[in-house]
């Protein structure tokens, strides 16, 4: 397997695990089919969209490839018939989810740089990637964005697109760093989940 | 009329209508004139600068062409000093709306589709040109994008998309047949309202 | 300073104190350091990305310049740990946020002519990045955004904006005429803080 595949399998990935976060949260807000569709559509594309749109990929892979659009809307209709089963795993959406937000975000940092963006807006684009889509599913759900709140989150998404980043410089950019990149992003968001770390907060003024 | 000249009227009828609905929006939430216009601006254009983004027509028409802007700015200032009377026109406003929700779907996908996008890609960006502004004004308003409620709204918009792309890929999208899409788009919506038609639901988990 | 070095020194000094802006409203909201320089980010940078996107400027300068984020990133920061002391310097935020506002409007209007949007397309272009980056930080924060409110804000950014194209279409776009309709922006801006103008709001229905 190339690098190419992998990281469109990566990708696919990615939209499949937002795709069923975002239907999640629709189910959760008691809309219709159409509307879980459509939230996990944001959802699942939504981070890659705005990726594609600044490093000038156009139109977007979301657009570009169907494979992209019904992977996110067979997903996200799965999510709207076995929600009650869902509910019981809700565990595992929470392990999806994190692996989604380190697939995401190696994935867009790596494509950022090919695209030509220099190391920190490329860092920036890949870790807007991994978190764009939560933000698009919290702001059409009427929620202040998860990623705003206390739980590290796109601090995660930050440091994998830092590693990535200095993968590449140092030109060691194989499937297997970049694997543990992503592997990087996963496991401190799931340490963080687990011991509820945060960042700091502002004191009392 | 040729083609050409027959989607740009589509278009400008469409941004007016589509502005009279968001001036309505943000008259109901108590918004000064420049607010009343901005969210007008926002319903009746932000379908089609994402659009435009997407398919890679830069700077986005409503940039490019004036008359998109005053079109906008005219329909929605006038909803700011008519609105008593637009208040008895109810029913007159959802009408037009819908009416927008066609124009847009059709000229959005044929747009995609001359840009290049393959179908399944037009199919979504028509869809996004339609109902685009709407979760636009409805965000800006705070309130849940009404196309995630539960009437059919954004299914008529893919429905006449497809419909659209049909066309199209057969080599006879005249403007009769676009017309007769639009006209689809319209009639499932307006029929939707009236029976209160609308996507399954989940059920209680 | 020729006027590249000083359209760069006005763009950097809008995005440290709209981040500022953006830092002080997610303090407010409790948001942990990262929360905290991310409604920074966006306030700062939003703006700019959308008007880069819309001229296509690609990547935009956000992610092609790291003296963007950079700077962002610090004063987003600082505001995190300084806020008490902020907290009494109330009037000055307000002060600065009135200063991006100008800075922004100007050094928007005029990249969108240079990119070679025509004057009326200009004049928006300019207009939304002096206002996007606080629309962004409202929606995100879960507040309808400021601009939509009653003072006098995107208003004095249009007419700004108005001034920076006549100024160009004459031919006449120095630093100093330049900096004049900065001024103008901020002196409408503060003026109507003071004297709590607003634009005239439609009456009961």
């Amino acid at each position: 397997m190339n690098l190419g595949t992998g990281l469109l399998l990566a990708d696919l990935a990615g939209v499949a695990v937002f795709a069923a976060s975002g239907g999640s949260a629709a189910v959760a807000k008691r809309l219709d089919l159409f509307g879980v569709v459509f939230v996990g559509f944001v959802a699942a594309l939504g981070g890659g969209i705005v990726r594609d749109l600044v490093i000038g990929e156009v139109p977007p892979l979301a657009f570009a490839d169907w494979r992209y659009a019904v992977t996110a809307a067979v997903a996200s209709a799965a999510v709207f018939w076995l929600h009650p089963q869902l509910a019981r795993l809700r565990r595992t959406v929470l392990v999806l989810d994190a692996a989604g937000l380190g697939l995401f975000t190696v994935t867009g940092t790596v494509k950022a740089l090919e695209a030509g963006v220099p190391p920190v807006g490329a860092c920036i684009a890949g870790m807007l990637s991994g978190i764009g889509g939560g933000v698009g599913r919290d702001l059409l759900t009427g929620e202040i964005p998860i990623v705003l709140q206390r739980e590290i989150y796109a601090v995660a998404a930050l440091l994998g697109a830092v590693a990535v980043a200095v993968l590449v410089v140092l030109g060691v950019a194989g499937p297997l760093p970049l694997a543990a990149a992503a592997a990087l992003v996963i496991g401190l968001r799931l340490v963080a989940l687990r011991r509820r770390w945060s960042a700091p907060q502002a004191g009392p003024a």
